[in-house]
């Protein structure tokens, strides 16, 4: 890379482009010219803009379980219809969403009182996966456009502690539950919704109050009805909407309420904005074409294994989490869309912690460990508070990360640096490989101007459909998920030798039976 | 595995074992006797045990800084010396950490009073990497010993935006800041010292009133002082332990405030039981060299690059961060000891999140991915929360991640079940080869009885022998880190041109130029 910096002045402006508030630059990789140019043709070779288009209306295009996959259409504006299987869909989006943002400005006004009248100021998420990274990430890092007198909080984990917690804090009368869980059925969810209703109830209210106290994302009305919450409170979406696609459906209600529905709208926009992108640029200048070009260039040129995202901006904390469930769930499998084992590598890991924490813990490894690690450096340019020299520190370091893992430090540079300092001799020798980095390691920078809604919907929305581009290049379904299941169904098998008398079941190995035997013999 | 397990009904006692309150049972692994035989030839033929001991004996083991790595002598317990450079260094360590342990129990009982005459309630440490990873994880862990009136918070990133809103909620004459820097010159910490200084100065307290809500863990006496802390109240440790190695010493202050002086020494017991396990068992029973023989088959032998850490207790959320810089710092090196280049893959990445959450995200990949990632699970088998059907689920989801992940599922099992649920002709042939699971995935499982200081210390310790021994096979120095200097040299580059009026300059390549225009225009 120092030769290609060194060899076109122009090197940033030809690998770099915007689209919907985002600028990325993607100079500061090992492609030149003719790499982008090959790597464009796989794109078209493989099929990439005629199953984009495939998936923006509404085909099947989720083969294995014959839907579509058409989460687009959450974020596209009224007056524009979406059909599926022949039906605009539009409508009855437009019909949910307008519900959902209503009920969201009456918690957030006030108008929506507790069972003794006072006005919610907790609101609990209960969700797992989908139902919860969404909302969760989509919050913090908006935390500068929330509410100031209604805080969020997020119950995922099947463990205890987190809930019993939580509950010790808050106040039942002035706390409004969302139970997020589209079949109200998942193991996590409803064992811990049940215990929050089991509190609520405890502390005196009576089962009548419970739908001013608890809401469903659902579209399980009889179970949800039998819960006590009014069917007029709980919001569905459509099996065309994946999980880890369904922040911007009425899963995103936690999101609503916490920035208000301009703020949720504005989200949207931003989102549909990188859709249109998506849809209409050519492939040379189409940035989740290129974000997933570059790592397809990795993964199976380099067998680079994982993708470190480094947000510059402690509010993204949770972006790496989301990221990590969109790709891994999307695209960690090894059966192409016809079903047989594919040829190359297909989703990699997913991984990262905001800068500059990062320097301080896993940045050796990725300047100078023995694997390719490609980084994602995420930097919104504008702060929201009032600290700028803290906000200059923090821009002037994720600069300078890039251009350390570009451009390392040879040996010739090392032994200039040990002398200035006064080393000399075998001392200095000894130091020189040790402090050498090697360099060329690639990274993209993606800057915004600032953390809003809109710059949010557009971020999301593109690693969306990067994702989506290496699927197609793989030739994998991105939209379903059957490695989970089998874990859920032996869980169920040892949750029952669990809570039997019996030995446990010769049916199990070895090892799960010893494991088995020591929980009971802790009483578990 | 599927045929290791059926051939071996004593597999389990075969590959488990216990130690420091730890059961390591790693049966779950593409292991045999032989392989194991040979691994632990592997290990004796690199020394590992020569190495260990001198590790432990204070010989300067961190070649490239001729240093000794002597964190272990933090953990031996009073009455027997441990020399460095023919000097016990024990009183010295007794001495800071009385001073410590003091100082936290004054806190905890109220006697350490505000300058208004108030008991303190919230405790900000103020750190980065191994000033703050630590304490931070460790004081999560170990919530459920906590003082149930000091609420404790970390801040560390050079983003003003957490900093800021964490000193909107506080009341300046009830916190206490632990200021965690060794030079007391770190950017990141002195700017965030310096930021809630100002605001506790602005709140109308003197300067003289510094001293009772400041005190320093360092060694720079003059920057301590010169800030207004007591030089009394200022807690330093020694170059012979690590940043990412020093939660055991004065850094540890917020875990001792957080859990009391007995927890804390405690935590200390639960790690010395560990160091003496590591130095005293066999290589075949020694759990840490198990535990690092089987990371540098995966990595080296199956070319492996992740291994995710996923405990099955949300109160270890911070564990995977932390073990990522342990891991990823240490080993993260392509130079061996001697100033040759590596032959062989080194450190990996660490990442990971707490089941059961993991299984909704990231866990389809570990399954179906064409990657083989091997998982850690840590298990506490007893809660200390009062919901048990919350942890018997937890614990269920725990064994049986495992074993879904060992046993997979053939065609014959996925096509027997489809035709249970109904399936029949193309539509069950379609789907049969996208719900097979591969299987043979390894993994371990770590459990412990219940989270406790002393069970924590010991996790800890096992995996800092487990890095250790790792660096040893692979011939590298762990305790070193001079790949994070460039990125900081370069930062002040940039720092420099964001502050002043001139174009960027012409000595940094076309991208830093550009990103630093950008920066300029948004009026960073």
């Amino acid at each position: 890379m120092r030769d290609l910096f060194a060899g076109d002045a122009q090197r940033f402006e030809r690998f770099s482009l915007s689209a919907a508030t985002l600028t990325l630059d993607y100079s500061r990789n090992r492609v030149d010219a003719t790499t982008m140019a090959l790597l464009f043709a796989l794109a078209r070779e493989r099929g990439v803009e005629a199953e984009r288009d495939a998936m923006l209306t509404g085909e099947p295009v989720n083969v294995t379980e014959r839907r579509a996959a058409l989460h687009t259409a959450l974020r596209v504006p009224e007056g524009t219809p979406v059909y599926h299987e022949g039906r605009d869909v539009m409508p009855e989006v437009h019909a949910v969403r307008s519900r959902m943002l209503e009920f969201a400005e009456r918690v957030r006004s006030g108008r929506w009182r507790g069972y003794r009248g006072a006005q919610i100021t907790d609101v609990v998420n209960i969700g797992i996966g989908g139902s919860d990274l969404g909302p969760r990430m989509a919050c913090a890092a908006l935390g500068a456009h929330a509410h100031p007198a209604v805080r969020m909080h997020f119950v995922s984990n099947i463990d205890g502690a987190p809930l019993s917690a939580m509950l010790a804090t808050l106040q039942p009368d002035r706390t409004l539950f969302v139970i997020a869980s589209k079949s109200f059925t998942t193991q996590e969810t409803m064992t811990n919704a049940a215990t929050a209703r089991r509190w609520f109830l405890e502390s005196g209210a009576g089962e009548a109050d419970i739908a001013r106290h608890f809401v469903a994302v659902s579209i399980n009305t009889r179970g949800v009805t039998e819960f006590g919450i009014d069917a007029e409170n709980m919001f569905g979406f459509w099996d065309w909407v994946g999980g880890r696609y369904s922040m911007w459906s009425a899963v995103g209600l936690p999101i609503a309420i916490s920035i208000g529905a301009d703020g949720f709208r504005a989200l949207l926009a931003g989102a549909h904005a990188m859709d249109r992108h998506f849809a209409q640029a050519p492939l040379e200048s189409n940035m989740p074409v290129v974000l997933a070009l570059l790592g397809i260039w990795y993964r199976n040129f380099f067998d680079a294994g994982t993708v470190a995202v480094a947000p510059y901006a402690q509010s993204l904390a949770d972006l790496p989490a989301y990221l990590q469930q969109l790709e891994m769930e999307s695209n960690g499998k090894s059966t192409t869309r016809d079903g047989a084992p594919v040829s190359t590598r297909t989703g990699s890991v997913i991984w990262g912690a905001p800068g500059t924490n990062g320097q301080h813990a896993y940045f050796q490894l990725i300047h100078q460990g023995t694997d390719l690690i490609p980084v994602d450096f995420i930097l919104p340019l504008r702060a929201s508070h009032a600290l700028p020299e803290h906000h200059r520190l923090l821009v002037a370091n994720c600069i300078a990360q890039g251009r350390a893992l570009m451009i390392g430090r040879d040996e010739r540079e090392v032994r200039r640096e040990l002398e200035a300092a006064g080393l000399r001799g075998e001392l200095l020798e000894r130091q020189v490989p040790h402090r050498v980095l090697p360099g060329n390691r690639p990274s993209n920078t993606l800057l915004m101007d600032t953390l809003t809604p809109e710059s949010l919907g557009a971020l999301i929305a593109l690693y969306e459909h990067k994702v989506f581009v290496q699927s197609v290049i793989w030739n994998i379904n991105p939209f379903d998920q059957w490695g989970v299941e089998l874990g859920k169904c032996i869980a169920g098998r040892v949750l029952m030798e669990l809570e039997s008398n019996l030995m446990p079941g010769e049916n199990f190995d070895a090892s799960t039976r010893a494991l088995v035997a020591r929980a009971r013999v802790a009483g578990v």
